[in-house]
This record gives structure tokens, C-alpha cells and sequence, in this order.
């Protein structure tokens, strides 16, 4: 499909493979065979802000990197229209894989590619961005560049410091970028179409279902609940079980019944990834259980009707066991719902194709999770084997990446009108 | 009832008020405002050891220590009559309280005190034990004293170090005692009459039956059980409920069944006192889950049973979760039942003191536990405040202690075939 539209830039290759290639080429620059480590104003993003501005040049846009370390591909755009923003991040998380993330720039490079002849005729400049940080794994914080291109960059960020103890001012600052200039990196609303994001799934769903992409319907919101229960403690031979006050067992049953009512919620997810037991010995009766519930779902009225659901499963299991109970709202983010218009270009790009178009819900945060706050957001799922991601055995084929880049390109054209297939 | 027997050394307090102050005593010796830690084979022992000299010599009792540093308190024996040995502990766990073992060696030397003008007669000599270590805190092993009377004490075990490094062999050589000796510390079962130990009740049985003291029908068989899940993680975010293979879904489903379940067998217990979840972040579903499961029950063909229901209940919720389970039982240690001449002589001493006499299981491990090997055993379970021990706030009333020490002194002059009362 790709082949249609890039005569000054066609290879012998599809889209698929040169994406393959410049993703194993990158991730040869930065990683080990413990797989790719690369964070954000490192030497690594320094060799991969080079050879991504090879993409970018490749497909003929003019490349700089602005003050937050967001390295930005741009159309000729002498009417000053606004842009079209396609990227996603370069970063990876320790010992992580060669997809997520940097696909999504490597997609947009080739979409651009594919498009360079014909954007200048477009209602609106295309622009790749490719993020300095999204995995917040170097700094306690998380998509820096798509939050300064949105105006919601928190200037005390700049103070925080890594695992070395070097603060993100004095990063940037060594990377060669100035810390100072991020306030007027903020794009204004009039001046953005638009943000498409590709990204592996980094879920089963798409090989369950035998498709190779999808479109986003929203980014799940999530908030999290810290859980406490306090029973008593006693001798595990002494006591009897009628009248313990056993505080893991309220939790196991407070546990098992939050999974069976969130497998009668279309979409959403809940989770307990911890526990904590105290006093926490083998013939102790467990007195004091924490632990804390994770819930997502794309639609924040449904999440937040499930919150109050779990809260009650949780109160009438710990008072059928004697527990007292105490829960709090730790953390909270909304859902963000990707844009019809964007999402429709994308869905009719995939249907064209002949493909089944879906709409699934990302269970994970995005950059495009920060730039909503800016402009429309849409997102391209790709589907990654045996849904693994920040993992070395992280893949995406060769073909699925050519259906994507397909998608991006046709759905890009769409929006534009231009009618390319 | 106590001043019936003895006139020589009666005094104006009763046996429970003098044992209260005697408790009281004995843990100022080794005692802090954070409560009691009587080691075996150190400083505090030996004070206490010679405070409970005083205790057996004002009862007329022989004082010697035995190569396993047991305080051994004999009355005249000119005949080389088998002894009754009633007895207990003097360690404590660190920062415990003041009453669990030691009471049963003071409330032992009352009873003698009571006996001493008519044990001449008896058909049994009579010995009180205040038995080193029955904790096993100091070193990885317990009831060392017991063991050494039973003949079943392994010598590799003087090879074990405490915390600080130090062998069994040379705590026991700086105490002053030989361990070279304690094969021959070994009893031939026809020297032994039986063995009688007064304990708190560590539970909160007694208390909830408003009774004062209770004669115990078995010791609890213990076994313990290692429950490993292994399911699969994955994002909380990006993998749909339906699917997952949550092993902490399928602990928790366990965890309440085999409660449930639990419930339902008289005088079993079953207990979950500690869990582990891997990988353990609160965004990540659980692969890997571990837990103990811990059943005790008086009765071995219950227990085993009852594990073998547990294990079937684990194989049905793994299996519905989709997730592997390995059990392993680690440890075992059968029930010890009461013998019921030496117990019925508590009952009967306790009903001619006008108290209901109910026999209850002891869920946790006592001297008698070990001392089953020499010789039948019986138990005195006395009241304890809130069923709390192994705690600064741990406490025996005196007016209750009174009632054991007669019930006690009474059953022996029963076992005697002395009409006493």
C-alpha cells in the first residue's frame, strides 16, 4: 500500500521492514543483549536523536530539538498552517524492548515519507515528534515533552533528581538542551490539527482477534485505593476459628469478589498487585492487611460507579469477618477519550485496507495522555507478540508495521481530503 | 481450698496471691518496663533459677540442675518411687510476659508446698521442673529439657548458634552446666509416674466460657503446607480481566474456601499468616504467589483429612483461575492426647471445686508436647486476660491462679488415692 505514494523515496523494502531495521539499528545503538536501556538526556537519547534525524531528514522535514529534549521533524510550511502532530517516544524503560515507544516515531517518519510529495497541499503541516520521556523510569515524573507542548509542564520538575543524584536541570543542561526555554516551548491550540500516536499494544487483544492494528477508543483513567484492614492478632493454634478476626481473609474475600464483579464490566480492569501482612508470621493470625486496588477503564462514569461498588464488596466482606476497613483515593487521572474525527480517519485508513476496524481501549498511559491537553488525540495500536512489552523479547512483525505505517499515511491523507488509495 | 494441706507452711496470703507475687519477683529479675526476655542458658536464667530454688526449697523440695540446665525440685524418696513430674518453663520469648511457662513451675511448687506433710505416703515421689528453653528463640530448635528427660534430645543440635554466634554447647558451658552429660539426663519410662504442666490458656476459650481453668483433652498436630501459584503478570492496565491468570485472584479464592471450610471441623484450625506476591508493583498482575498454610487439629486423622480437603479446595481455584499450584507440606508433628487417668484426676479436682470441667484442645506446642515420649501427660489451662500471651500485658488473676494451684495439689493427692479434700 505504502508504495502508492513516495516515488522520490521508494526502496525495494516495505514499510514494515525499513522499520524494522531502523528500530533494530536503534536499538543496537543504545542497548545490550539484556536488551534496551535508554533514558531520557543520556548519551543513549543523544545517538538516537541522531539517527532518528536521519528519519526525519530521509522524509524530508526540517529537524530540531526544542528545550525539553522533544525532538521535532517538520514540513516545509511557509502558509504557517497548523501542524499535524504524529510521534510518540524515544525512550525505553531499563532492559527494555525495541517497539515500544520508538515505533511509534519510526511509523511517523515512514508516514511522512510517504506523504512528502503531497503535504504541502494539506490543510495542515505534518510534524514528528519524538519525546525525550514517557516511561518516567530516570525521574519521579513522566512525559515531560508532551506536557511542555501542552503548556502543563510543572517548572519543580527541574528539580527532581535521579537514582545519581544529578537533577533534571542539570540533565537537560549537560544534554545541551536549556531548561530555562521549556515555558515557551508551549504550543498555542490554533497552531496544532491534531495528535496521532502509534504504539505496540502491549496486550493480547489484537492476536487474540488476528488483527494487526486497531484504533483507540480512549486511554483508560485510572485511580488507585489504598486498602487497610485491622482485625486482631492471635496464636494460630489457640484461637478458634469461630471469633478470629483475621484480617486476610476479609482481604482474600474482598479480593475475590472486586475480580468477580470486574469481569462484569465491559473494559475495565482491576487490579491488587500487592499485599502487605502483619504481623506476618507462619502461626500468627493476621491482624493488619494493606493492599492497593488499581481500576482503569476508558469511560471515567463507569470507573467511578465501580469504585463505589468495590468500596461496598470491601465493607460488607471485612464486616462479615469483623475487620474495620479503611480505604483511600491515592491517585487519580481521567480518561482520555481519542478524537472521532481523528479515530474515524484512522478506523476508514484500516477498513480500506480490508481489515476489521476495531476500536480497543489502551489500559496504558501515553504521551498522547499529555497532549490532550493540548489538541485532538488519536491513537494506532500494533499488535505485539504474546502481548509483552518492556521486556527484550518485546516484537512487532515486519508486516503488522507495514498495515500501521499503511494506516497512518491513508488516514493522514484522509483527514486532509485527499483521497489517496 | 489450698490451706486444707498445709499447715506448716501456711502463710496469710493464698496460693494465688503468693503465686502472683512470686511472678511478679521472678520477672523484675529479668524484666524491663518492655517486658519479660528470660533466655535460656544466660544471666537471667541463672537469677531465675535461683529464685525458683527458694520456690522449691520452701516446699521441701531437693534443688538440683540437670545437664540440660533443667531445675529439677524433688521431694524425699527414700523408697525409689517413680516420680510425678509436674513442671513447665522458666524462658520467655523477648519482651514477653510474666506468667506463660514460669506460672506453671511456681503454681508446681505450691502444690508441692500444699503436699509436703503427705507426699511421703503417696505412691509416687514428686518432681517440679522448671524446664530451660521450651520457646526456642535463643536457638533454632526448642523444649531441650524435655527432650533430654524423654531421651529423644539430638546432640547436633548443641552445634546450632544464637544470634550472637554462640554454640548451644558453649551457652551451656559458660552456664555452668556440662552438655556432655545430657545423654544421661535420659529417664527410664518406669522411674516416671506421668507429667502434669499448668500453662495460660494463650487463648481466649476460657474466658469467652467464664471459667477459671480447664483441663486440656490433646495437644494439636501441627502440619505446615507451602502453596505456590504461578499464574502469568502482565500490565493492569492492557490485559481484559477475562483471561488474566491472577495468582493472587487464586490465593485469595483459596484462602477463603479453605477458611470457610475450616469452620466447619470442630477444634481444627487453619491459618494463613503470611504471603508473598511477585513481581509486586501495583500496576502489574501477580505471576508468582506463595503462602503457609498451618492446620492443627487434636485429632491427627482430622487433620490429615482436612488437608486433604484444603489441598482438593486449592486444586479447584487454581484450576478455575487457570493458574499452577505445587504444595508441599513442610513440616508435621502429630497430636499429643492427654492421658485420661492424669486428666480425669484435673476434672474431678475441678468439679469438687464446684466448676463445670471441660476439657479443651491446646493449640499450641508445650513442654508436654516432648515429655509425651516419656511418660502420659495431662495439662491445666489457666484463664488469661484477653487470651493475650507472648506480651508485656499477658496476665493471670490471682483468684484463678488459686483455683489451679488446688485443682492441681487436689489431683494429685487423687492420683495418690488420697481423699483429700
Amino acid at each position: 500500500m505504502q508504495t502508492i505514494y513516495h516515488d522520490k523515496y521508494k526502496h525495494n523494502m516495505t514499510d514494515g521492514e525499513t522499520a524494522s531495521r531502523r528500530l533494530l539499528e536503534i536499538a543496537a545503538a543504545s542497548g545490550t543483549r539484556e536488551g534496551v536501556t535508554r533514558l531520557p538526556w543520556t548519551a543513549e537519547h543523544r545517538r538516537a536523536a541522531d539517527v532518528i534525524t536521519g528519519w526525519m531528514e530521509d522524509a524530508g522535514l526540517s529537524v530540531r530539538m526544542d528545550a525539553a529534549g522533544t525532538l521535532c521533524g517538520k514540513s516545509d510550511n511557509p502558509d504557517g498552517k497548523p501542524a499535524l502532530l504524529v510521534g510518540s517516544h524515544q525512550d525505553s524503560v531499563p532492559a527494555g524492548g525495541a517497539y515500544d515507544g520508538i515505533m511509534g516515531v519510526a511509523l511517523g517518519c515512514l508516514a511522512a515519507r510517504n506523504l512528502c510529495d503531497r503535504i504541502g497541499d494539506y490543510p495542515f503541516a505534518l510534524e514528528i515528534l519524538a519525546f525525550a520521556d514517557e516511561e518516567g523510569v530516570r525521574f519521579p515524573t513522566a512525559l515531560i515533552g508532551p506536557r511542555a507542548l501542552a503548556g502543563t509542564f510543572d517548572p519543580a520538575t527541574l528539580d527532581m533528581r535521579d537514582a545519581d543524584g544529578v537533577t533534571m536541570r542539570e540533565a537537560m543542561t549537560s544534554f545541551g538542551i536549556d531548561p530555562a526555554g521549556i515555558a515557551s516551548v508551549a504550543r498555542r491550540k490554533q497552531d496544532v490539527f491534531g495528535y496521532i500516536e502509534a504504539h505496540i499494544e502491549q496486550g493480547p487483544v489484537l492476536e487474540a482477534k488476528d488483527l494487526p492494528v486497531a484504533a483507540v477508543s480512549a486511554i483508560c483513567g485510572i485511580s488507585r485505593h489504598e486498602i487497610r484492614l485491622s482485625g486482631e492478632t492471635g496464636h494460630a493454634g489457640t484461637v478458634p476459628m469461630a471469633g478470629r478476626r483475621d484480617a486476610l481473609v476479609a482481604a482474600a474475600r474482598i479480593i475475590a469478589a472486586v475480580n468477580d464483579a470486574a469481569n462484569r464490566v465491559t473494559d475495565l480492569r482491576a487490579t491488587i498487585g500487592q499485599i502487605t501482612v502483619r504481623p506476618g508470621a507462619v502461626n500468627a493470625i493476621p491482624s493488619d492487611v494493606r493492599f492497593p486496588l488499581e481500576i482503569r477503564a476508558p469511560d471515567d462514569p463507569v470507573r467511578e460507579a465501580f469504585e463505589k461498588q468495590a468500596k461496598e464488596i470491601a465493607k460488607v466482606m471485612s464486616a462479615s469477618s469483623d475487620v474495620t476497613i479503611e480505604a483511600t483515593r491515592t491517585y487519580v487521572q481521567p480518561a482520555a477519550t481519542c478524537d472521532p474525527t481523528l479515530t474515524g480517519a484512522l478506523k476508514q485508513a484500516i477498513a480500506t485496507a480490508g481489515i476489521d476496524a476495531m476500536t480497543i481501549p489502551s489500559g496504558a498511559t501515553h504521551d498522547a495522555s499529555a497532549m490532550i491537553d493540548l489538541c485532538p488525540i488519536a491513537m494506532l495500536f500494533v499488535r505485539c507478540r504474546n502481548g509483552i512489552s518492556h521486556r527484550p523479547d518485546e516484537f512487532a512483525s515486519a508486516e503488522d508495521m507495514t498495515v500501521a505505517a499503511a494506516a497512518l499515511s491513508n488516514a493522514i491523507g484522509l483527514l486532509a481530503g485527499d483521497r489517496m488509495a
